[in-house]
């Protein structure tokens, strides 16, 4: 056992929460700091200089990077026969923050995570935290272990033990039927409306935008009415937030 | 010299292609198919299985992926203090079309692209041919030597010698004033239109939409009103393509 090992697992003031963190992670983690910026939401972040807090924010930019690149390789090798409209949708469907909350709730992540409950209102359905604390983990490996740790760690640690990829490629993510639920629970009143093509666009694309209680709340394109449609509702959900059906489902 | 070397150099029947592409990509390529394919339009692409072409698309949304992220380190790197909206929108500068259009050009790998004129307008300015095929050779390049190679090719062969960062950084890409000056010139009416918030927002942020003749073409959303006219002209840009400003300008 490599010293360091020894120190942070046995010696390190740090060591308690270290050991916690690789129960979790599967590895010990290097630079702890990383680690514990990755689980502060910006709620109980302070101002570090020039107005920039030291939150999770900027790892979670970095580690949504990171995960999208691996992922990339990963649907490239294992879907040689689809092409690019197929693995873009079902990268977004892997990374998709309803599927990273789950993910950062197996793992564990919950227990790691510091905000300030009286700012946001976690645990919901709607809130992002979970996700956004798994994406600035992925951050903080990147920085701690580099690339080929990163992804080893998430093909194997994460994605291999956790995602059913096979059932998410299967698995149509209804937005148009999520919207209109949403919708009618709410009582409002949903129109899709098919617009001329914007002017200079002369191709055979439908456009289509959501109206909800008159106003747009999503615009989608495809050369399929039905796909347009999907596009837009997919939007709508993006923009209102409405991330999992089963919170307002009769 | 390695023999693989000598061979693609001097005796490989792709010999002339081999040099040629070394002296554009700065090194000897190993899987010479997977560039071949990384410079075929889907124009002139012909299916390989199940409906698949073997165009340079599939190759593009892999490197789109590794160029993102090498990109995200990079910024994360280089502005400690900066928040993840700037290094997201400073990322989206450096790999927005108009930017990896004109690096395919000076790389000079606009030769080596093959294309069906009879189908696409290229050259033009608002054609994407260049720069999907610059994703789709990060692509190839990360499948035939790996991450690690591909960044530093990225950073030392095409970034630093090639990219201004902190010019992008101060260059505000004006996409309310090119949006406008592109209605002007087809003699179209340009509106920003501020909506109310969309049912169950409750936030304080605005939403605005472009409607050009009648039609949005655009929508954004901040906290400052001008801020979300920018992202709704920016959306509208993007719809239209309008990638260039000298194209129509006066």
């Amino acid at each position: 056992m490599p010293f360091s090992r020894i120190y942070y697992l046995y010696l390190s003031p740090n060591r308690a929460y270290i050991r916690k963190l690789k129960n979790v992670l599967g590895f010990v983690p290097g630079n702890i700091k990383l680690y514990k910026m990755a689980f502060r939401h910006k709620s109980v972040a302070k101002t570090i200089k020039d107005g920039v807090k030291n939150s999770n924010e900027r790892l979670e930019f970095l580690g949504d990077a990171v995960l999208g690149s691996v992922v990339a390789e990963l649907l490239f090798k294992l879907y040689p026969y689809k092409d690019e409209g197929f693995l873009t949708e079902l990268r977004s469907k892997i990374v998709s923050r309803v599927n990273l909350n789950q993910l950062s709730r197996k793992l564990g992540l919950n227990e790691f995570i510091e905000y300030d409950a009286r700012m946001i209102s976690y645990p919901n359905k709607q809130s992002s935290l979970l996700g956004d604390a798994f994406e600035a983990v992925i951050g903080a490996v990147y920085m701690d272990k580099g690339y080929a740790f990163t992804r080893e760690f998430l093909l194997n640690r994460i994605i291999k033990p956790h995602v059913d990829i096979h059932m998410l490629e299967v698995t149509e993510t209804n937005f148009k039927s999520r919207l209109i639920e949403w919708c009618q629970h709410f009582g409002k009143e949903i129109q899709f409306v098919q617009v001329a093509n914007p002017p200079g666009d002369s191709s055979k694309l439908f456009h289509v935008e959501v109206v909800i209680d008159g106003e747009t709340c999503g615009f989608g394109k495809d050369f399929n009415k039905k796909s347009a449609e999907k596009l837009a509702a997919e939007k709508a959900c993006e923009l209102l937030k409405i991330f999992e059906v089963e919170e307002f489902s009769r």
